[in-house]
Protein backbone atom coordinates (compact mmCIF):
# COMPACT_ATOMS: atom_id res chain seq x y z
CA UNK A 1 0.00 0.00 0.00
CA UNK A 2 1.72 3.27 -0.87
CA UNK A 3 1.93 5.79 2.07
CA UNK A 4 1.72 9.37 2.67
CA UNK A 5 3.40 11.90 5.24
CA UNK A 6 1.44 14.55 6.45
CA UNK A 7 2.50 17.43 8.20
CA UNK A 8 0.19 17.13 11.42
CA UNK A 9 0.58 14.38 14.25
CA UNK A 10 -1.73 11.23 13.95
CA UNK A 11 -3.08 10.72 17.19
CA UNK A 12 -5.85 8.65 18.81
CA UNK A 13 -8.07 11.14 18.34
CA UNK A 14 -7.23 11.59 14.68
CA UNK A 15 -10.23 11.34 12.87
CA UNK A 16 -10.11 12.62 9.34
CA UNK A 17 -7.50 13.64 7.74
CA UNK A 18 -7.15 16.05 4.43
CA UNK A 19 -4.35 15.48 1.69
CA UNK A 20 -3.67 17.83 -1.08
CA UNK A 21 -1.10 18.92 -3.21
CA UNK A 22 1.21 16.68 -4.51
CA UNK A 23 -0.34 14.09 -2.65
CA UNK A 24 -3.86 14.56 -3.88
CA UNK A 25 -1.95 14.78 -7.02
CA UNK A 26 -0.69 11.50 -6.65
CA UNK A 27 -3.37 9.87 -5.40
CA UNK A 28 -6.22 11.19 -7.89
CA UNK A 29 -4.13 11.20 -10.73
CA UNK A 30 -1.53 8.51 -10.81
CA UNK A 31 -2.85 6.08 -8.27
CA UNK A 32 -6.56 6.56 -9.50
CA UNK A 33 -8.20 5.89 -6.16
CA UNK A 34 -11.80 6.26 -5.38
CA UNK A 35 -13.18 6.38 -2.68
CA UNK A 36 -13.44 3.69 0.06
CA UNK A 37 -10.32 2.09 -1.06
CA UNK A 38 -7.28 2.14 1.98
CA UNK A 39 -3.86 4.12 2.11
CA UNK A 40 -1.37 4.39 4.58
CA UNK A 41 -0.25 7.58 6.31
CA UNK A 42 2.30 8.88 8.51
CA UNK A 43 1.84 11.81 11.27
CA UNK A 44 4.64 14.21 11.90
CA UNK A 45 5.13 11.95 15.21
CA UNK A 46 6.27 9.27 12.88
CA UNK A 47 2.76 7.24 13.85
CA UNK A 48 1.37 5.64 10.69
CA UNK A 49 -2.25 5.11 10.27
CA UNK A 50 -4.70 3.44 7.66
CA UNK A 51 -6.82 6.24 5.82
CA UNK A 52 -10.31 4.80 4.26
CA UNK A 53 -10.61 7.57 1.33
CA UNK A 54 -14.76 9.10 1.90
CA UNK A 55 -14.18 11.75 -1.04
CA UNK A 56 -11.83 13.12 -3.69
CA UNK A 57 -12.66 16.50 -4.88
CA UNK A 58 -10.48 18.92 -7.51
CA UNK A 59 -8.24 19.69 -4.40
CA UNK A 60 -7.98 17.42 -1.90
CA UNK A 61 -8.37 13.80 -0.72
CA UNK A 62 -10.53 13.37 2.72
CA UNK A 63 -10.46 10.09 4.15
CA UNK A 64 -11.42 8.63 7.90
CA UNK A 65 -8.50 6.85 10.13
CA UNK A 66 -9.77 2.71 10.03
CA UNK A 67 -6.87 1.62 12.31
CA UNK A 68 -3.72 3.04 13.70
CA UNK A 69 -0.31 0.86 12.56
CA UNK A 70 1.70 -0.42 15.60
CA UNK A 71 4.57 -2.24 14.00
CA UNK A 72 8.02 -0.24 14.53
CA UNK A 73 10.12 -0.21 10.91
CA UNK A 74 13.09 2.17 12.24
CA UNK A 75 16.39 1.13 13.09
CA UNK A 76 16.51 1.48 17.04
CA UNK A 77 19.60 3.66 16.74
CA UNK A 78 20.38 6.78 14.69
CA UNK A 79 22.67 6.92 11.67
CA UNK A 80 23.84 9.60 10.00
CA UNK A 81 25.86 9.47 6.61
CA UNK A 82 28.44 11.94 5.92
CA UNK A 83 29.31 10.94 2.19
CA UNK A 84 31.94 12.49 0.68
CA UNK A 85 30.53 14.09 -3.01
CA UNK A 86 31.01 10.37 -5.15
CA UNK A 87 31.06 10.77 -8.82
CA UNK A 88 28.20 10.71 -11.48
CA UNK A 89 24.36 10.41 -9.69
CA UNK A 90 26.05 7.81 -7.05
CA UNK A 91 24.91 9.62 -4.48
CA UNK A 92 21.19 9.25 -5.38
CA UNK A 93 21.91 5.31 -5.45
CA UNK A 94 23.15 5.92 -1.92
CA UNK A 95 19.94 8.08 -0.72
CA UNK A 96 17.68 5.83 -2.08
CA UNK A 97 19.12 2.40 -0.60
CA UNK A 98 20.39 4.00 2.92
CA UNK A 99 16.77 5.63 2.94
CA UNK A 100 15.27 1.22 2.76
CA UNK A 101 18.14 0.20 4.96
CA UNK A 102 17.26 2.91 8.05
CA UNK A 103 19.22 5.86 7.54
CA UNK A 104 18.37 9.13 9.59
CA UNK A 105 20.09 11.61 7.72
CA UNK A 106 22.63 11.96 5.01
CA UNK A 107 25.16 15.04 4.92
CA UNK A 108 27.03 15.43 1.82
CA UNK A 109 30.48 16.78 2.85
CA UNK A 110 33.22 18.52 0.59
CA UNK A 111 36.36 16.75 0.49
CA UNK A 112 40.15 16.62 -0.85
CA UNK A 113 39.97 13.50 -2.92
CA UNK A 114 36.48 14.43 -4.48
CA UNK A 115 36.42 15.03 -8.10
CA UNK A 116 33.02 16.45 -8.42
CA UNK A 117 32.73 19.83 -6.83
CA UNK A 118 28.61 21.95 -5.76
CA UNK A 119 28.40 25.36 -6.35
CA UNK A 120 26.00 27.34 -3.99
CA UNK A 121 23.54 27.10 -6.75
CA UNK A 122 24.32 23.21 -7.88
CA UNK A 123 23.68 22.17 -4.47
CA UNK A 124 20.65 23.78 -3.52
CA UNK A 125 19.36 22.04 -6.58
CA UNK A 126 21.17 18.83 -5.87
CA UNK A 127 20.01 18.25 -1.98
CA UNK A 128 16.20 19.35 -3.29
CA UNK A 129 17.01 16.41 -5.67
CA UNK A 130 18.22 14.06 -2.81
CA UNK A 131 15.25 14.86 -0.67
CA UNK A 132 12.90 13.92 -3.01
CA UNK A 133 14.59 10.81 -3.41
CA UNK A 134 14.55 10.09 0.30
CA UNK A 135 10.47 10.95 0.35
CA UNK A 136 9.77 8.45 -2.03
CA UNK A 137 12.12 6.03 -0.82
CA UNK A 138 10.54 6.23 2.32
CA UNK A 139 7.26 5.77 1.02
CA UNK A 140 7.81 2.64 -0.64
CA UNK A 141 9.69 1.31 1.41
CA UNK A 142 7.17 1.56 4.38
CA UNK A 143 8.87 3.74 6.45
CA UNK A 144 7.72 6.27 9.27
CA UNK A 145 11.09 8.82 9.33
CA UNK A 146 12.28 10.79 6.13
CA UNK A 147 15.49 11.16 5.92
CA UNK A 148 16.95 14.51 6.29
CA UNK A 149 19.65 15.78 3.70
CA UNK A 150 22.11 18.39 4.90
CA UNK A 151 23.40 21.49 2.94
CA UNK A 152 26.81 20.50 1.67
CA UNK A 153 29.35 20.82 4.61
CA UNK A 154 32.89 21.41 4.54
CA UNK A 155 35.09 18.92 6.39
CA UNK A 156 35.19 21.79 9.27
CA UNK A 157 31.83 21.87 9.87
CA UNK A 158 31.51 17.99 10.14
CA UNK A 159 34.61 18.18 12.60
CA UNK A 160 31.96 20.17 14.52
CA UNK A 161 29.77 18.01 14.41
CA UNK A 162 31.34 14.81 15.52
CA UNK A 163 29.79 15.65 19.53
CA UNK A 164 26.03 14.99 17.95
CA UNK A 165 26.89 11.64 18.04
CA UNK A 166 27.90 8.87 20.80
CA UNK A 167 29.66 7.01 17.88
CA UNK A 168 31.61 8.10 15.07
CA UNK A 169 33.25 5.64 12.53
CA UNK A 170 35.49 6.93 9.39
CA UNK A 171 35.49 4.18 6.82
CA UNK A 172 39.04 3.91 5.83
CA UNK A 173 40.68 1.62 3.30
CA UNK A 174 43.73 1.44 4.91
CA UNK A 175 42.61 0.26 8.61
CA UNK A 176 41.02 -2.94 5.92
CA UNK A 177 44.30 -3.33 4.03
CA UNK A 178 45.84 -3.60 7.70
CA UNK A 179 43.74 -7.14 8.28
CA UNK A 180 41.99 -4.88 11.64
CA UNK A 181 37.92 -6.10 10.80
CA UNK A 182 37.32 -6.04 14.50
CA UNK A 183 36.83 -2.53 14.86
CA UNK A 184 32.99 -2.03 13.81
CA UNK A 185 31.76 -5.13 15.59
CA UNK A 186 33.59 -4.12 18.59
CA UNK A 187 31.47 -0.33 18.18
CA UNK A 188 28.42 -1.79 17.32
CA UNK A 189 28.47 -4.00 20.28
CA UNK A 190 28.37 -1.06 22.67
CA UNK A 191 25.71 0.98 21.20
CA UNK A 192 22.87 1.17 23.27
CA UNK A 193 19.52 1.83 21.88
CA UNK A 194 18.58 5.01 21.00
CA UNK A 195 22.44 6.06 20.21
CA UNK A 196 23.57 8.61 16.85
CA UNK A 197 26.10 7.06 14.67
CA UNK A 198 27.86 9.22 12.58
CA UNK A 199 29.65 7.73 9.58
CA UNK A 200 32.37 9.04 7.70
CA UNK A 201 32.65 7.83 3.76
CA UNK A 202 35.31 9.41 1.34
CA UNK A 203 34.42 9.89 -2.64
CA UNK A 204 36.37 7.45 -5.32
CA UNK A 205 39.71 8.68 -4.23
CA UNK A 206 39.31 8.12 -0.64
CA UNK A 207 40.07 10.10 2.22
CA UNK A 208 42.86 11.87 2.74
CA UNK A 209 45.42 11.25 5.62
CA UNK A 210 45.20 14.47 6.85
CA UNK A 211 41.02 14.46 6.87
CA UNK A 212 41.11 11.00 9.02
CA UNK A 213 43.48 13.31 11.34
CA UNK A 214 41.22 15.82 11.69
CA UNK A 215 38.25 13.73 12.35
CA UNK A 216 40.00 11.61 14.85
CA UNK A 217 41.69 14.67 16.83
CA UNK A 218 37.89 15.80 16.71
CA UNK A 219 37.34 13.44 19.65
CA UNK A 220 37.81 10.28 21.56
CA UNK A 221 34.25 8.14 20.05
CA UNK A 222 35.83 8.98 16.29
CA UNK A 223 37.14 5.59 15.35
CA UNK A 224 38.51 4.23 11.74
CA UNK A 225 36.92 0.95 10.86
CA UNK A 226 37.40 -1.04 7.90
CA UNK A 227 34.16 -2.54 6.26
CA UNK A 228 35.67 -6.60 5.28
CA UNK A 229 38.45 -7.54 3.12
CA UNK A 230 37.30 -6.55 0.28
CA UNK A 231 37.22 -2.94 -1.79
CA UNK A 232 34.11 -1.43 -1.81
CA UNK A 233 32.86 1.04 -4.40
CA UNK A 234 32.08 4.50 -2.85
CA UNK A 235 28.51 4.33 -3.22
CA UNK A 236 28.12 0.53 -1.42
CA UNK A 237 30.16 1.21 1.39
CA UNK A 238 27.05 3.51 3.26
CA UNK A 239 24.68 0.43 2.49
CA UNK A 240 27.40 -2.35 3.95
CA UNK A 241 27.50 -0.53 7.21
CA UNK A 242 23.32 -0.05 7.71
CA UNK A 243 23.14 -3.80 6.61
CA UNK A 244 25.52 -4.22 9.25
CA UNK A 245 23.79 -2.04 12.13
CA UNK A 246 20.33 -3.52 11.18
CA UNK A 247 21.59 -7.24 11.32
CA UNK A 248 23.29 -6.16 14.73
CA UNK A 249 20.35 -4.36 16.41
CA UNK A 250 17.26 -5.79 14.59
CA UNK A 251 17.87 -9.09 13.81
CA UNK B 1 46.68 -1.34 -8.66
CA UNK B 2 44.84 -2.92 -11.17
CA UNK B 3 44.68 -6.96 -11.27
CA UNK B 4 43.97 -9.41 -13.98
CA UNK B 5 42.50 -12.98 -14.17
CA UNK B 6 44.85 -15.63 -15.50
CA UNK B 7 44.11 -19.39 -16.83
CA UNK B 8 46.85 -21.17 -15.01
CA UNK B 9 47.23 -21.50 -11.71
CA UNK B 10 50.20 -19.58 -10.08
CA UNK B 11 52.25 -21.46 -7.38
CA UNK B 12 56.34 -21.37 -5.83
CA UNK B 13 57.65 -22.13 -9.23
CA UNK B 14 55.77 -19.66 -11.76
CA UNK B 15 58.44 -17.20 -12.37
CA UNK B 16 57.23 -15.56 -15.84
CA UNK B 17 53.16 -15.15 -17.23
CA UNK B 18 52.43 -13.71 -20.41
CA UNK B 19 48.78 -11.97 -20.85
CA UNK B 20 47.41 -11.58 -24.37
CA UNK B 21 43.96 -10.79 -25.86
CA UNK B 22 41.36 -8.24 -23.68
CA UNK B 23 44.39 -7.78 -21.13
CA UNK B 24 46.96 -7.21 -23.49
CA UNK B 25 44.46 -4.18 -24.97
CA UNK B 26 43.85 -2.86 -21.58
CA UNK B 27 47.69 -3.02 -20.25
CA UNK B 28 49.16 -1.26 -23.10
CA UNK B 29 46.28 0.58 -24.66
CA UNK B 30 43.46 1.42 -21.79
CA UNK B 31 46.32 1.75 -19.16
CA UNK B 32 49.34 2.84 -21.20
CA UNK B 33 51.47 0.33 -18.75
CA UNK B 34 55.03 0.30 -19.52
CA UNK B 35 57.90 -2.07 -19.01
CA UNK B 36 58.83 -1.90 -14.66
CA UNK B 37 55.50 -1.00 -14.23
CA UNK B 38 53.49 -3.39 -11.82
CA UNK B 39 50.15 -5.31 -11.85
CA UNK B 40 48.21 -8.11 -9.47
CA UNK B 41 47.70 -11.29 -11.07
CA UNK B 42 45.27 -13.99 -10.18
CA UNK B 43 45.83 -17.87 -10.89
CA UNK B 44 43.22 -20.16 -12.22
CA UNK B 45 43.89 -21.57 -8.04
CA UNK B 46 42.96 -18.26 -6.89
CA UNK B 47 46.43 -17.39 -5.89
CA UNK B 48 47.07 -13.61 -6.03
CA UNK B 49 50.60 -12.18 -7.10
CA UNK B 50 52.40 -8.90 -8.16
CA UNK B 51 53.64 -9.08 -11.82
CA UNK B 52 56.67 -6.68 -12.74
CA UNK B 53 56.31 -6.16 -16.53
CA UNK B 54 59.25 -7.00 -18.73
CA UNK B 55 58.04 -6.57 -22.15
CA UNK B 56 54.95 -5.52 -23.82
CA UNK B 57 54.52 -6.45 -27.73
CA UNK B 58 52.01 -6.27 -29.83
CA UNK B 59 50.05 -8.97 -28.45
CA UNK B 60 51.93 -9.79 -25.43
CA UNK B 61 52.18 -8.30 -22.20
CA UNK B 62 55.22 -10.79 -20.63
CA UNK B 63 56.29 -9.87 -16.42
CA UNK B 64 57.67 -11.70 -13.95
CA UNK B 65 56.34 -12.39 -10.18
CA UNK B 66 58.21 -10.39 -7.71
CA UNK B 67 55.53 -11.24 -5.07
CA UNK B 68 52.61 -13.86 -4.13
CA UNK B 69 49.76 -11.95 -1.91
CA UNK B 70 48.63 -13.77 1.00
CA UNK B 71 45.64 -11.83 1.83
CA UNK B 72 42.83 -13.92 1.52
CA UNK B 73 39.84 -11.44 0.97
CA UNK B 74 37.14 -14.47 0.01
CA UNK B 75 33.94 -14.97 2.30
CA UNK B 76 34.74 -17.56 4.37
CA UNK B 77 31.12 -19.35 2.80
CA UNK B 78 30.11 -19.96 -0.65
CA UNK B 79 27.26 -17.75 -0.81
CA UNK B 80 25.25 -18.66 -3.90
CA UNK B 81 22.33 -15.61 -5.05
CA UNK B 82 19.29 -17.32 -6.87
CA UNK B 83 17.34 -14.06 -8.52
CA UNK B 84 14.04 -13.75 -9.61
CA UNK B 85 14.50 -12.13 -13.17
CA UNK B 86 13.73 -8.29 -11.92
CA UNK B 87 12.88 -5.24 -13.81
CA UNK B 88 15.23 -3.37 -16.15
CA UNK B 89 19.19 -3.12 -15.47
CA UNK B 90 18.54 -4.05 -11.56
CA UNK B 91 19.96 -7.77 -11.97
CA UNK B 92 23.55 -5.65 -13.48
CA UNK B 93 23.61 -3.68 -10.37
CA UNK B 94 23.09 -6.96 -8.19
CA UNK B 95 25.74 -8.26 -10.30
CA UNK B 96 28.42 -5.29 -10.17
CA UNK B 97 27.23 -5.56 -5.81
CA UNK B 98 27.44 -8.72 -5.10
CA UNK B 99 30.72 -9.46 -6.36
CA UNK B 100 32.47 -6.60 -4.31
CA UNK B 101 30.43 -8.32 -1.65
CA UNK B 102 31.33 -11.92 -1.82
CA UNK B 103 29.13 -13.09 -3.64
CA UNK B 104 30.36 -16.64 -5.22
CA UNK B 105 27.78 -17.11 -8.18
CA UNK B 106 24.21 -15.90 -9.44
CA UNK B 107 22.06 -18.04 -10.75
CA UNK B 108 19.08 -16.23 -12.53
CA UNK B 109 15.45 -17.64 -12.29
CA UNK B 110 12.41 -17.70 -14.15
CA UNK B 111 9.34 -17.21 -11.55
CA UNK B 112 5.51 -16.32 -11.78
CA UNK B 113 5.58 -12.22 -10.40
CA UNK B 114 8.32 -11.63 -12.93
CA UNK B 115 7.66 -9.78 -15.22
CA UNK B 116 10.55 -9.90 -17.20
CA UNK B 117 11.46 -12.66 -19.19
CA UNK B 118 14.16 -14.18 -21.18
CA UNK B 119 13.91 -16.52 -24.58
CA UNK B 120 16.96 -18.51 -24.99
CA UNK B 121 18.80 -15.87 -27.25
CA UNK B 122 18.36 -12.75 -24.98
CA UNK B 123 19.72 -15.24 -21.82
CA UNK B 124 22.70 -15.83 -23.68
CA UNK B 125 23.34 -11.92 -24.40
CA UNK B 126 22.41 -11.17 -20.79
CA UNK B 127 24.01 -13.82 -18.90
CA UNK B 128 27.67 -12.80 -20.79
CA UNK B 129 27.19 -9.21 -20.06
CA UNK B 130 26.45 -9.91 -16.97
CA UNK B 131 29.45 -12.25 -16.45
CA UNK B 132 31.59 -9.25 -17.60
CA UNK B 133 30.16 -7.30 -14.93
CA UNK B 134 31.06 -9.80 -12.43
CA UNK B 135 34.52 -10.15 -14.27
CA UNK B 136 35.17 -6.45 -14.18
CA UNK B 137 33.99 -5.69 -10.51
CA UNK B 138 36.24 -8.80 -9.54
CA UNK B 139 39.09 -7.05 -10.83
CA UNK B 140 38.05 -3.94 -9.22
CA UNK B 141 37.42 -4.87 -5.50
CA UNK B 142 40.63 -7.28 -5.70
CA UNK B 143 39.06 -10.50 -5.11
CA UNK B 144 40.87 -13.34 -6.44
CA UNK B 145 37.49 -15.57 -7.69
CA UNK B 146 35.31 -14.18 -10.23
CA UNK B 147 31.48 -14.81 -9.59
CA UNK B 148 30.06 -17.42 -12.13
CA UNK B 149 26.65 -16.66 -13.51
CA UNK B 150 24.48 -19.77 -14.06
CA UNK B 151 22.30 -20.37 -16.81
CA UNK B 152 18.14 -19.12 -16.81
CA UNK B 153 17.06 -21.28 -14.18
CA UNK B 154 13.49 -22.40 -13.84
CA UNK B 155 11.90 -23.03 -10.26
CA UNK B 156 12.39 -26.47 -10.66
CA UNK B 157 15.97 -26.50 -11.72
CA UNK B 158 16.07 -24.44 -8.45
CA UNK B 159 14.02 -27.03 -6.06
CA UNK B 160 16.69 -29.51 -7.49
CA UNK B 161 19.88 -27.38 -6.74
CA UNK B 162 18.41 -26.72 -3.03
CA UNK B 163 20.97 -30.19 -1.76
CA UNK B 164 24.18 -28.55 -3.27
CA UNK B 165 23.56 -26.29 -0.19
CA UNK B 166 24.26 -26.72 3.33
CA UNK B 167 21.70 -23.90 4.33
CA UNK B 168 19.23 -22.24 2.05
CA UNK B 169 17.20 -19.25 2.42
CA UNK B 170 14.17 -17.68 0.97
CA UNK B 171 13.66 -13.89 1.74
CA UNK B 172 10.24 -13.51 2.01
CA UNK B 173 8.15 -10.38 2.69
CA UNK B 174 5.32 -12.11 4.65
CA UNK B 175 8.04 -13.44 7.48
CA UNK B 176 8.94 -10.01 7.47
CA UNK B 177 5.65 -8.55 7.87
CA UNK B 178 4.78 -11.43 10.57
CA UNK B 179 7.96 -10.02 12.85
CA UNK B 180 10.01 -13.09 13.12
CA UNK B 181 13.14 -11.58 12.61
CA UNK B 182 15.52 -13.84 14.03
CA UNK B 183 15.69 -16.36 11.30
CA UNK B 184 18.67 -15.28 9.70
CA UNK B 185 20.76 -14.86 12.68
CA UNK B 186 19.75 -18.07 13.96
CA UNK B 187 20.97 -19.66 10.38
CA UNK B 188 24.39 -17.70 10.14
CA UNK B 189 24.81 -18.30 13.79
CA UNK B 190 24.82 -22.21 12.93
CA UNK B 191 26.87 -22.21 9.79
CA UNK B 192 30.35 -23.63 9.70
CA UNK B 193 33.45 -21.88 7.60
CA UNK B 194 33.48 -23.38 4.10
CA UNK B 195 29.88 -24.47 3.93
CA UNK B 196 27.64 -23.28 0.69
CA UNK B 197 24.60 -21.14 1.69
CA UNK B 198 21.51 -20.52 -1.42
CA UNK B 199 19.75 -18.01 -1.06
CA UNK B 200 16.60 -16.98 -2.88
CA UNK B 201 15.21 -13.53 -3.99
CA UNK B 202 11.98 -12.93 -5.96
CA UNK B 203 11.63 -9.99 -8.71
CA UNK B 204 9.60 -6.91 -7.96
CA UNK B 205 6.01 -8.68 -6.96
CA UNK B 206 7.41 -10.93 -4.78
CA UNK B 207 7.81 -14.74 -4.54
CA UNK B 208 4.59 -16.81 -5.02
CA UNK B 209 3.12 -18.37 -1.86
CA UNK B 210 3.56 -21.81 -4.54
CA UNK B 211 7.41 -21.02 -5.70
CA UNK B 212 7.91 -20.56 -1.21
CA UNK B 213 6.17 -23.91 -0.74
CA UNK B 214 8.07 -25.95 -3.95
CA UNK B 215 11.31 -24.38 -2.12
CA UNK B 216 10.60 -25.22 1.46
CA UNK B 217 9.31 -28.95 0.31
CA UNK B 218 12.79 -29.78 -1.48
CA UNK B 219 14.60 -29.86 2.14
CA UNK B 220 14.60 -29.63 5.67
CA UNK B 221 17.53 -27.23 5.90
CA UNK B 222 15.18 -24.51 3.44
CA UNK B 223 13.97 -22.24 5.57
CA UNK B 224 12.30 -18.55 4.64
CA UNK B 225 13.71 -15.65 6.71
CA UNK B 226 13.18 -11.83 7.19
CA UNK B 227 15.85 -9.29 6.34
CA UNK B 228 14.22 -6.48 9.05
CA UNK B 229 11.25 -4.63 9.45
CA UNK B 230 11.71 -2.56 6.12
CA UNK B 231 10.46 -3.51 2.86
CA UNK B 232 13.49 -3.86 0.71
CA UNK B 233 13.58 -3.35 -3.23
CA UNK B 234 14.47 -6.85 -5.59
CA UNK B 235 17.81 -5.20 -6.07
CA UNK B 236 18.53 -4.22 -2.20
CA UNK B 237 18.12 -7.38 -0.21
CA UNK B 238 20.42 -9.58 -1.98
CA UNK B 239 22.82 -6.88 -1.27
CA UNK B 240 21.91 -6.58 2.58
CA UNK B 241 21.95 -10.10 2.79
CA UNK B 242 25.95 -10.64 1.84
CA UNK B 243 26.78 -7.36 4.22
CA UNK B 244 24.85 -9.44 6.94
CA UNK B 245 26.96 -12.58 6.08
CA UNK B 246 30.38 -10.69 5.81
CA UNK B 247 29.98 -8.86 9.30
CA UNK B 248 28.89 -12.22 10.72
CA UNK B 249 31.46 -14.23 9.29
CA UNK B 250 34.35 -11.54 8.37
CA UNK B 251 34.40 -8.85 11.49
Amino acid sequence: MQRYFIDNPITDETTEVTLTGNDHHHISRVMRMTPNQKIYIVGSNHQAAILQITAISEEEVIGEIVDLVTTDVELPVEVILYIGLPKGDKLELIAQKATELGVTAIVPVTTKHAITKWDNKKATKKIARLQKICQAAAEQSHRTVVPYVYDLHSLKDVVERVDDHEHFVVAYEETAKSGENKLLKNMLMEIDMGDSIGAFFGPEGGIHPEEVNQLLNAGDHVKTCSLGPRILRAETAPLYLLSAISYATEL
